[in-house]
């Protein structure tokens, strides 16, 4: 394939987001400096590390590879001292770069290294899960989570170029695919009824991974985050549109415990509650529920919590400690149409208890 | 007194120090939001946590007090922890702020904390030791320590603002204070010989802490540290000529454990060996150097180092990993006069082998 080149604008700050078919470029994108610390998962450094650490020792690169535990449970602050310790060890200094290769949880954690490991490193993003092509590898939002809540701890911190070799998808496990899916999207249902309506009508490729549609589809995702993240990089403004469906989705994956649901799963069933609120402040038609319901559920996306009514409790306790909560309650992003959402809006509490209630089994 | 103001400029994230000798301007300070976590340490918190705590919440903040532990030894990621917890527990949201009544180590741990919970808090710095009040509480470094190195992990933030009340000077113990002066001579030394000549000549008053004085020099060692954060805020240029003196510093102090050193004790050390090593490349005369030496000598500043010219190759390794580090080679900030600093100098390894054995007695 052509590579697709999309340029994240952000001034002195701007950065490439490059999809390819391979790691050739990743030497090139990492610029100057002479050392790298590489760091991914079990999963990911078997089938792709070491085609990283060539194409980067090929080009004079010193490489430190280091391997986490897979999962969300790897996203945690004792974690990231054993990256700092490693960073040490390896002499990295203000001109190395931290590599990311992996899904969101290497991203994140990675980033959050090299946000902070001496004051900053450069850091290069190369997803390898399509959740982390679409949305977390960019925009730079690095970050671990605590006991209490899940992203609590981060730091924005932009990376230096983004590479998305879509050849990884294919090795990609079926569950962390169609996580990814849930984001995907998301874009249409927040940004873009026309993108919302072709995804709806192929259903039959992505189910089935079809690389040019793929391409497109990733590509088309990237160009939103892009525009968004340049427009808003702070997420004071329209960039937190992008957590539709997550504040319902943090509050159940740290109630379940991280690693249980995978984000994009969280995300799903917190889609449908925002959907539903949507519904009932006159955004959206009873039919354009049941139609999202219907796409999630096809693409074996999970539209409903086994979780007892009288979980609501604590549910509703861990909504109160999101990020996007203000001073005591919490905010809620609403669709005021497919295709067009609204941050920032209160819910009455009977609307939201009703709703759980309606999204229980 | 009547309060002194300087302003730190950094267009949309410019800041106010404010010299005071109370506490009264603190909540004003704050501006919006309703909640703060108050971080201080068990000296400190003693003597002032109450009268900070009243200042807030007659404004009508909801204050939740935290007390680390004295010392060094509390800056570290398992502290900052604790921090994120109690944050949690308190329910602080992105309105909320932090505010960090204490010394350097308060000050680092608690902006730390600012920076990263949620993305970023609001910091404001009540600096209470004569070192905080003149460098650390100023420009937006935070910092925890690794067992690798000190301040190898942290963030820029920029405070909302600070403020010194001068009144808590009297209390400070007499090691801390001494420990102060060493970083206010570093200014004199690195960016004014006018000022490095008034102290040289006020011997008395310094040891005494005089009021009046003191007031004046933390005023001159501000609007200085303000004047170089304002020109370079990243430190890619003359801030780092503020590291004068902590190469060797931060390398001592993690050699000999950190807390067994006081900051501005190993930094005067650190001062010798680089005025030394300044006069070697013939920037300082011999006698500028004695002078150096008794100055910091009558202020029961430490000259020598009570280290075997045996320790130098744990020294030498620690320097290696220090953040000033590029490429491998340490880089030394030298004087090429009293007054006029100059960063980035290799030095010859024979050099610095030799002046370290002219500091171990």
């Amino acid at each position: 394939m052509k590579p697709i080149n999309i340029n994240v604008s952000l001034g002195a700050r701007s950065y490439p987001i490059r999809i390819s078919a391979d790691f050739q470029a990743l030497a090139a994108l990492l610029g100057s400096g002479r050392q790298a610390l590489l760091v991914s998962d079990e999963h990911v450094a078997g089938s792709y590390g070491s085609a990283c650490r060539t194409a980067l020792e090929t080009a004079g690169f010193r490489v430190t590879p280091i391997t986490i535990p897979a999962g969300e449970s790897s996203k945690t602050l004792s974690m990231a001292e054993r990256l700092y310790t490693a960073a040490a060890a390896a002499g990295l200094d203000r001109t190395s770069h931290v590599v990311a290769l992996g899904g969101g949880v290497v991203g994140d954690l990675a980033g959050f290294v090299a946000a902070t490991y001496l004051r900053g490193l450069s850091l290069i993003q190369v997803p390898t899960s399509l959740l982390a092509m679409v949305d977390s590898s960019v925009g730079g939002k690095t970050a671990v989570n605590l006991d209490a809540g899940k992203n609590l701890v981060g730091s924005f911190h932009q990376p230096t170029a983004v590479l998305i070799n879509l050849e990884t998808l294919r090795t990609l496990p079926q569950r962390e695919y169609r996580s990814g899916l849930a984001e995907v999207i998301k874009y249409g249902l927040i940004f873009d009824a026309a993108f919302y309506n072709i995804l709806m009508e192929s259903r039959t490729g992505l189910r089935d991974r079809d690389p040019v549609l793929l391409s497109s589809v990733i590509r088309r995702c990237c160009e939103l985050k892009a525009d968004v993240v340049a427009r808003d990089e702070r997420e004071s403004g329209p960039r937190a549109l992008l957590n539709f469906g997550h504040t319902l989705g943090h509050a159940v994956e740290a109630w379940a415990g991280y690693g249980r649901w995978l984000h994009g799963e969280a995300v799903s069933i917190g889609m449908v509650y925002a959907a539903h609120l949507s519904r009932r402040q006159g955004g959206l038609s009873t039919d354009d529920v049941a139609k999202l319901e219907t796409q999630l559920t096809a693409l074996d996306l999970p539209v409903r919590l086994p979780a007892q009514p009288a979980d609501w409790t604590e549910i509703r306790r861990r909504m109160q400690i999101d990020k996007k909560c203000t001073d005591g309650s919490p905010r809620f992003i609403l669709l005021e149409a497919i295709g067009r959402a609204v941050a920032g809006r209160l819910v009455a509490e009977t609307d939201l208890s009703e709703v759980w209630n309606v999204i229980c089994h």
